[in-house]
Order: C-alpha cells, then structure tokens, then sequence
C-alpha cells in the first residue's frame, strides 16, 4: 500500500472529471418515459471491447438484470457498454423479467453494432414490477453517445432514483509516464448498506490491466469503499459495481509486480472512496455526512464491523440530526457490535471534542459539541486501545424526510 | 411441548392480573425526583427469598447494576426484592457508578430488613450520568409495598422511560390440583433488539421450582419472546429479565420431569410473548404492531432470524407506516438476511391478502391491502416452502415520532 505522501504527489483528482473522462469512452441518457420527466435510461460505451471486472449485491433474490450481466461478463471477461434503466427494478420478475433482460441487452448491442455478450445491464427502482419493454427499446434507439460531459451527465442524471444529486468522481496518475484516467459515478441513496445495497457504480478507465487483476482490485477495494457505507441497513436485489479498463492510456499491462501497481490502485480506491462518500451523503432525507472512524481494534476487519454498526445506529443517526452529543448511543453501539472488546479501555470524541476516556466520560462542552455536530460533515472517532486494527464507515442522520421519503416511494 | 388444545384448557389469562396476584409478592413505585414529575423508583417485594433466573444484555459495556444484581444471584439463586430506578442508567460510569449501585442494593435490604445479596438492582434513562445518590437513597426510604393493584401500578409506572403505556400479562395454570400464577411486567420502547435490548422485565410467581431449572426455561423462552422484538435494532447497556418463585403454591417442585411441567412452561411463555408484544407496540413513535411470520424454513433458528430481519428493517417499517403494501421490501429482507435459501419459492401474505406466490407477483387488490394495513396490528406471512422450520418477531412502524422522540432525548 502507498503512503499518503506519494498519493499526493502521484494521484490528481480532476474537479470536473466524468466516466468519459478517461479516453475511449462516450455516454449518453434519456427520457425513455418510465418515469414522468426525468431521464430514465443511459448507456455507457467504450470505443473498444474493455477489460472488466464486476461485484454485485448479495442479496439471495439478484434481479434479472444481474444474472444477464454476469454471463454476458462470464464468456471473455470484457465489456464494451453498459445500459442502465431506473424506475424499475425488474426484480422479482420471473422468466418474463429475465427475457426483458436479455432484450434490453441485445437491442443495445444491435443498436450500437457490438457484440450481445459485450454488454451489461442494470436496472434500478421499484420491485417486482415488469419493464415496460416497448419503452425500453424504443428509448435505446433514442441513445447518442459521444464523449461530451454534458452527456455524462445525461447517463449521471439518468440512473437516479431518489437521489437528490449526480454522483460523480475522477482521479488521474501516471504509469509508465503516460496519464492514466479514473471516471466513475454512482446512484443510491436508500436502501444502502453492505455488500452492495440499492447501489450502481461504474467506473471507466483507459489504465491497461487485465480482467483477473483488476477483479481483485475491485473485491478489495469495495469492502474499503462501497461495502463500508450505510443508510439504512437494507441490502438490494440490484446493485452492482462495474469496472471498464479498455488500455487506451497505452502503458504496460498492470500487475501488481508493476512498480506503479499501487498508484493505479489508490487512484482506484480514492474514486470508489469518493463515490461511496458522496452516496452517504445524499442518503434519503439526509442533512449531514456521517464518517466513523475507528482505531486500536484488534484488527482491521474488526474494526470496520464497529465503524459500520455505529453509523448504521438508528439512534446513533437522530442524535446526529438533533445535533446531540449522545456518546453513550456511540458507546453502547461499540457494545454490540459483536466484536470482543476490553469495555474498560475506550475512548470516543466528535470532530476534536473528546467525550470518552478509557470508558469514562470527561467533561465537555454541550454548546461546543452542539455547534460541531451541525456541520455538514461529522467526525466521529473512538479509539479501542487495543490493538493496531482501523477502519472507516459513512452514514447520514435518520430524520423525518427519511420516513416521509420511504411512507409513500411506491406512491 | 403442549398442544395450543392443551393450552387453552390449562392456562387462563388474568385480564387484570399483575406482579401482585401471584401470592406473597408486594410492589411499590414512588417519585424520588430523578424526574421532573413522573414516578421513577420502584420495589418488588417477595414475602420469602425466591428461587430465581435472570438473563442480562449481551452488550459489551453492561452497566453497573448488572453487576451487582449478578453478583447477588451469584450466592444462592435466591432474591426477595428487585430495586430499580428509571431515568439514569448507571452505565459508562466506572467505579463510582458500581459503589452507587452497591448503596442502592444496601440501602434497600435495609429498608426491607434482608439480606444484600436478596436484593437485584435495575436501573434504566440516560447513559454516562451518575446517580444522584441522596435521591435514591431518600427515595428508598419513601417506599411503601402492599400487595395492592394500585401498588403494582405505581412500579409498572416508576420504571417506564419512553413508554407511553404501563406493560403487564398475568396468566394462571394448575400444577398438582394447586392454582400456579405468573405475574409480569416490562418497561422498554427503543433501543429495542435482540439479547436484551433497553428494556426490562420482573416477573413473579408463586410456583415452586428450581433456580437452575427456571434459569433453563427463562433462556429458552427469551429466545422466543423478548429476543424477537425490535424497534430499532440498538442492543442497550442495561437490559435484565429476572423471574422469582417463591414458591407460596404449595405444590411439588416442578421440574421439566412433571407431567404438568409444559402448562407452568407455557403460561411462562406466554407471560414474556404478552410483554414482548407490549413493548413492540409501544416502540418509540409506533403507530402499530408488526408481527412476522415465517415458515418453510429448514429450521426454527432460520425461520426467527428471518422474521427479525424483516421486522427490523427500516423500509419494511416505513412502508408499514405509511399503509404501502411494499412486498419487495419484505423479499429483500429475506434475501439479505443471510440464510441460504431457495430464491424461487417465497410466498408473502399482509394478513390474508397474498402478494407473492413461488417468488412471483400475484395480482391483489392495492386498496383492499392498503385498508389492511390501516389496522394496528399488522401481520406478515412468508412462507419459504422448503423445509419446517416455523419462527416469530415482532416489532413497530417507524414514523416522523420516532425520529422525534429520538433527536431530542437528552434534552
């Protein structure tokens, strides 16, 4: 792993970088009419068949449009477009859903003159409802892909549901002297949580990196990144992350023999750290970003299982809303966490404001506590003393516009 | 096991019974000004030092009248009183919090003239804070028990937090041709889940029965009662159900080789299932309750873990509250909660009306449901059809009150 000072001095972020950012790749999004107005239907498209790699929900009901993508990613391992609609999940579908699937896959293969087994498809939304396939295919025919970012952020704007703002991120390093480009973006604000929740990303590059590395890459990266956020604790039917690499930076062929691995990496990590971020903070009904950090456990993993259980809270989450500096919700979710811990040796502080030594409460101020936890971003940090293990998770507070969102979606 | 036909025969609920109506117990509840007004001190009484079980919080930081009640317990499984306050916790408090409890147990055995070691401690509120000692102690000695009902009402009140109702079963059975009655009540309405979450139970009987062999039934039946409720999935600090039999029946001690040893374990059963459905109705902001249902699974372990998952879920909750029969909410839970399954043969009822037949939609009528859902008690049927295994949980909707009621706690 590289250290934080090369990162910064290898890996740029790009402010208004996009998924067509990185060479080789163009995108577009429309109306296709499953929803009212918005856009409902986009197409990610690189100019070659690219390298790829995918992880999907665990979730032991994976919709349709899973099982399409997952064959159509078994035969060689590479991609060329990905299309995604949102409205409609095409989860619990059936064989009529799986058929949809498959149609919607090979109307845009032959729509863009690639090869069906080059395509991926996902579909966001309401379950157990079927695609309206005349509007699918007749909103395929409508896709222009170029490699504009106004037509990125067509696609961005295309795949979300209740999301209250396009996800996007892009970082740049340098393999072999040549700019290497990471583009990705992300939908997802409720029903997130491990092991991919309602969540798409898809991350383009033009890095040369085969399937197989690039799979493992990825696996890791997600438990850092995706894995290690939480709205609600609800895991989906459909969500997936998918990775494009189609070469065209033209270095050599990453490994992690490669003496740049790491920069590519990192460069990896930090747009799915980004994205996971951005997804946290547009929870539903959220006011504030959430970020747990966790130190001293007794190893990594550990660690992460208690980041993640505290911002997952429920009521960990109101306090935040109400801006209450309830440490004893923080401590108590430490508690059951699963984990084994020393309870006598913990220490816990908001932002800089310590409120908890080896498991004691030091005095603070309330008014101090109250005016940080009314930022946009809250820290949180509790430090085990037992160990050398860290991990991180994000959340959002739980508030009234979360359960006015979620009382009437289907409405 | 005892057939349903066998428990309506044998066991009789006491509409208007309470932890008095077992013989030789008295109770009393009292303001001692923890609060501002509300009742917040209370005393169970055993004529005789009871044979007793208890089960504690499995959360790592258990607070430091646990402690005391355990090392109690300890001695001789025997307890004549149970001392607790509400609106401070006692927990996160380190060695003073332990001597504050110590006090509490010492100045109660001798306000009541017993033995220390008879006397457990329960303390339910605020997490962090101490107790304030001269109102404890004060408190105490303001303490009054009778056998009344009214009695029985002023400790079910003084140890209510955020309940907005008193909880109480009573249930009555024969053993050996004597009249066997068991007493509960409950306090508890967030921070609610599985393994003693923040709530507390102390429950009477006069039946005669081993410490050892009721600390068996009290484990088996917790699992299937107090276990399976959840409000918000927050596992709390201080959370006990403790049973005392004292034994004033008068028939031969009971153990599992009695043949009415199933009508004193089942009138038990039904004493925590009453309460634990007490509790989930009165979640924190619930507006009804949620009970879930699962069968077909391979094993009732499966089955429950199942039902929680679904009855804990944040979107499944919301979707309760606002009356949207949202069954693809109610999959996605059954698909992460991480048992194996067979995706292809799920069948979901909302009360009698079927939404999914072999993981398929099945068409139903939305307003019909929708007025189902209107109802306070809503039941959930899934049926996995693949294997035997039955299993139970409750819980409540989530609303605009919960998140109320919980951004501003403290204050």
């Amino acid at each position: 792993m590289i250290t934080v000072k090369q990162t910064k001095e290898k890996i740029k972020k790009i402010e208004n970088g996009t998924i067509v950012t990185p060479l080789g790749f163009s995108a577009d999004g429309v109306h296709a009419g499953l929803r009212y107005a918005k856009k409902d239907l986009g197409v990610i498209v690189s100019d070659v068949p690219a390298n790829c790699a995918a992880v999907y929900t665990l979730n032991a009901f994976q919709a349709a449009p899973l099982a399409v993508t997952k064959e159509s990613v078994a035969v060689e391992q590479k991609l060329q477009a990905i299309v995604v609609n949102s409205a409609c999940a095409n989860a619990c579908t059936g064989e009529q859903g799986l058929k949809d699937a498959y149609q919607m896959r090979n109307t845009c293969a032959e729509k863009l003159n690639i090869l069906p087994h080059h395509v991926a498809v996902a579909s966001t939304g309401v379950i157990g409802e079927l695609l309206d396939m005349e509007k699918i295919v007749k909103g395929i025919g409508l896709l222009s892909p170029s490699s504009n970012k106004e037509k990125a952020e067509e696609f961005q704007t295309a795949i979300l549901t209740t999301d209250t703002v396009m996800k996007s991120a892009c970082y740049e390093t340098k393999i072999d002297g040549k700019v290497v480009t990471i583009g990705g973006t992300a939908k997802g604000s409720g029903m997130i949580h491990p092991n991919m929740a309602t969540m798409l990303s898809f991350i383009t590059t033009d890095a040369k990196v085969e399937a197989s590395v690039l799979q493992d890459a990825l696996g890791s990266i997600t438990n850092k990144s995706f894995n290690q956020i939480t709205v609600d604790g609800d895991t989906s039917t459909n969500d997936m992350v998918v990775v494009l690499a189609n070469g065209k930076a033209g270095h050599q062929s990453l490994t992690p023999d490669h003496p740049e691995w790491n920069s590519f990496y990192e460069a990896l990590r930090l747009t799915c750290e980004d994205l996971a971020k951005q997804i946290a903070r547009d929870g539903e009904g959220a006011t504030k970003l959430i970020e747990v950090n966790v130190s001293g456990a007794h190893t990594n993993e550990e660690a992460n299982v208690i980041a993640k259980q505290i911002v997952g809270s429920n009521l960990v989450k109101t306090a935040m809303y109400g801006a209450d500096a309830n440490w004893g919700r923080i401590i108590c979710s430490v508690g059951y966490s699963g984990v084994a811990l020393n309870p006598e040796t913990v220490n816990v502080s908001l932002g800089n404001i310590q409120m908890l030594e080896n498991s004691q409460p030091v005095s603070f101020s309330e008014e101090e506590a109250k005016a940080y936890l009314e930022n946009d971003t809250v820290e949180v940090y509790v430090d085990l003393q037992q160990g050398n293990g860290i991990g991180k998770a994000w959340g959002c507070d739980l508030t009234y516009d979360y359960v006015k969102i979620n009382a009437s979606y289907r409405t």
